[in-house]
């Protein structure tokens, strides 16, 4: 007996690890510090995505997203990721 | 007298807005059915940012970072934005 799929919403946050210099980041500063924002000290840019898994439960959806991201959607020589599992939504 | 100010970390979430297409979000999608995971409906794929902010409270800070985004960061054609402050760290 197989159980039946639900649908799963992943929330994926990819960002450059902490040594990495961040040239984006860097310019994204400038960029506010030019339009007045002097209180911002600084910027990290990343990558932010949102899939829609089917899997059995959390744990299937979550396991299955970590397995993506160290297989296409992180670098992981230089950057790092954080996955979050939201319920799924009833229907 | 002026408050002191506090040390705010802002993690800001850019994604396009649910109307227009996403072709960088279907391509992942196609990578990872090429890889085998066909379990995945959809991928939406954005931009992730955390500053680092100075401000005399956390209202002044959502204020201030979401006003970055208006201005700067997020382009508000096409693309929606999410704030999230964190509460400074104990010094």
């Amino acid at each position: 007996m197989t159980a039946a799929k639900r649908q799963f919403h992943a929330d994926v946050f990819i960002t450059l690890k902490r040594l990495v210099n961040d040239p984006e980041g860097i310019e994204i500063r400038n960029g506010l510090h030019n339009l007045g924002y002097d209180d911002v000290s600084e910027v990290r840019a990343g990558k932010y995505m949102q899939l829609q898994v089917e899997a059995a439960n959390e744990d299937e959806a979550l396991a299955s997203v970590n397995e993506m991201c160290e297989r296409l959607l992180c670098n992981t020589v230089i950057e790092e990721f954080r996955v979050s599992i939201l319920e799924p939504q009833a229907t």
